[in-house]
């Protein structure tokens, strides 16, 4: 199957022959990592601009690493270091971008749908790496990914995904990819934390953890992010912690074989308990980093015509 | 011929010659950037250090691609992650980076001057990527390529500069280029903004926009520094724009098939009107920008000995 | 020899075999930044990652460096663009890093005993590019490959270091290896900068420069934080340089042939005149840099098998 798609702005524009492709592209990766030599020369003499104007070690680190082991060159820019200081405007930074000819430029913005007006202006393609709190789709495809090598299936599996679902990309992505991939998605969080109207997205809502992880084949938690503590949003992290915090406890409502996500980083003992975090018979919190290479290396490829 | 120059410092220490032989270089390479693999094997095993002490997103990132499309290793060192929060002296970092055996260090420093004094001091080739108000030749040379691209030559053109001469190594360094390449240099801007003296550099100097771009070939106008408003040079942004923005009202003084050249990054509607910027039958200023990689590729293939 | 060390952590842990391994590899290493085409196909399809927690330039594009003349993908992460900003632990960073498979991990961090926990929890190589006040041992090989270089040996020299011994991990790693190696170590600074018991090392201890330097061979310069001043270790810095700055006149206590070095970067003046630091027939401190990218390639290249 030829990959139509010039560039990757949110799991809701793909479809579900376009997901499988990706994560089936994804895991004849894997392999490479594991080599002796961890290169291919795919992607030799085209180049990839991360372009990230929010701070990120594991996604600008994971496709960094993606390109170059497809032998791409890949040229990092870091707003604080930018020409944003000097007030030019995204359209025209992306515009000066792609008269430089990259292939692909990999965006990450606090602005929801900045990715969809670059993949609009450019002619180059463009990978959303997350943008505001709209979509953030790589994370949800190594997520899919990890529950598809865990369980062997995502169709008829019951995901709970707890935590500030209102503020966080990685929900909204996966909740798109899951539903169409045909599992079940139950929301946990603070009534704050829950979108209005979010069950028109076909997801069931609790606001307490407990309901939402009962019997459970996977439980992703969402992160907390601190810098919004003083919002109101929620009273404190002791009492967050104290009503969603998975832990050794209410873990056992889940399946037996539950497994446990996060999209890092982790705020330990906020979202979970470092024993969960760091048990390995359910914590699949690294094989999430390990794909995610593999997702991003599925994806350059893919938008760059590698399959034809 | 060859290149015998060990240092690209400024444009007034280039001959006539030599301008030519890096535009006709610079030319070759433009197509190396539109291929399917964009990649030559010229610079393998040899490295390019960018040491950037001002911010920068596109004079680093083309520079950057230039390397990599020559297969050199590129390093990036910026003032803000590097030793000069330690205090070290330019000198002292320039002589470490000496001993590290690069092939060309690229230079970008508020202070004028910063470059030669590395180019005395280091066997290494410096190439001026900036030095305060004084010049910024690899602007100039893409500048010129775009000129003659676009009108076949470059000699006997008429060239208005507009905008803030004084602060300007962009003008600088186009004054000393279009002149010596024959063409007639016309400056306009505020009274506070040009430079004492600089008709003594051979130009034509108005202070008023449409008295400088009446028959113009080429108008070239210059980013004001947004953080230089509160220095008194000019009383407002909305008054300088009233006055020195190119709109299409005022461009109808120019001949009908001017081109419009802006450095970047754009204040839009303060320089050029959005329109003016945007309309593909007059602005080069993305074609500037393609040919800033192909001018950079050259000088690093001509400094490296790539013609010998 | 094969080489068994998993880690470089400190100088403390390597044996005078591992030492004299590390230095040949180094010395035969050196040729090749001299080389037209710098580069040798060693490391192709390894990554190593620089993870600094601290400014660094000279150190960090050693690093980068002596990656790429051995083909490695080297991947930069610097602790102002990284994730510390939210807040993630060293630990959680490092098994992240480790989940997307680099082969080597550099990491310079402001806590002593940093590296020894990643080598500890991680199966990737991991080299220590300084930890707080603890060891720095790349440093310590490139000033042995130095004194070796220029002295033939290094068993039965007389080695001053002076300055702020208390807070160098240069001192630190310095003293295991020369003493390690058979040179007589003796150290000089203000009382305020000696730790206790530091003669328990087994080296001199003066707290006078010309007690310490009289019949040196090398006299090693450290250098003074300069923002440490306001913790009242020091008076001020004209004070510290009266009594601890290597001059014309003081050096004349040491032996003629006596080389002088410092780690960089110097404070011209403060530590040593400026025209010690500039002449070239007793300043070694541009070798010191040269050699570091030789010892760093040395390092990555054992590290990952490269003599096996």
């Amino acid at each position: 199957m030829k990959f139509e798609k010039k560039d990757i702005l949110g799991i809701k524009e793909l479809t579900v022959d376009e997901i499988n492709l990706i994560l089936e592209t994804a895991e004849s990766f894997l392999e490479i990592s594991t080599r002796e030599i961890k290169k291919v020369p795919t992607m030799r003499g085209k180049s990839v601009i991360n372009l990230f104007y929010e701070a990120s070690t594991r996604t600008r680190t994971s496709f960094e690493i993606a390109g170059k082991r497809l032998s791409a060159d890949t040229i990092n820019i870091s707003a604080s270091t930018s020409s944003v200081v000097k007030g030019e405007t995204l359209i025209d930074t992306a515009r000066n971008l792609e008269a430089m000819n990259p292939d692909v430029i990999v965006i990450r913005h606090s602005a929801a749908g900045a990715p969809h007006m670059l993949a609009k202006l450019l002619r180059q393609s463009i990978i959303n790496a997350g943008d505001g709190a709209h979509e953030h789709p790589t994370q949800a495809l190594l997520d899919m990914m990890t529950i598809k090598e865990k369980k062997g299936r995502i169709a008829g599996l019951k995901v709970a995904i707890v935590g500030d679902i209102m503020h966080s990309r990685v929900a909204r992505s996966n909740i798109y990819g899951l539903s169409k991939m045909g599992a079940k998605v139950v929301l946990a969080g603070p009534a704050t934390m829950l979108p209005r109207n979010i069950e028109q997205m076909g997801v069931v809502v609790h606001t307490n953890l407990e309901d939402a992880i009962i019997d459970a084949d996977v439980v992703m938690m969402l992160r907390i992010q601190l810098e919004r503590q003083n919002q109101s949003i929620f009273p404190s992290l002791r009492e967050y912690s104290q009503h969603y915090c998975l832990n050794r406890t209410n873990i056992q409502l889940a399946k037996k074989d539950v497994i446990v996500m996060h999209p890092g980083p982790i705020n330990r003992g906020v979202e979970i308990s470092p024993d969960i975090a760091d048990d390995p018979s359910c914590s699949v919190i690294l094989d999430q980093v390990n794909n995610g290479v593999a997702v991003r290396m599925a994806l350059l490829y893919l938008l760059t015509g590698g399959n034809e």
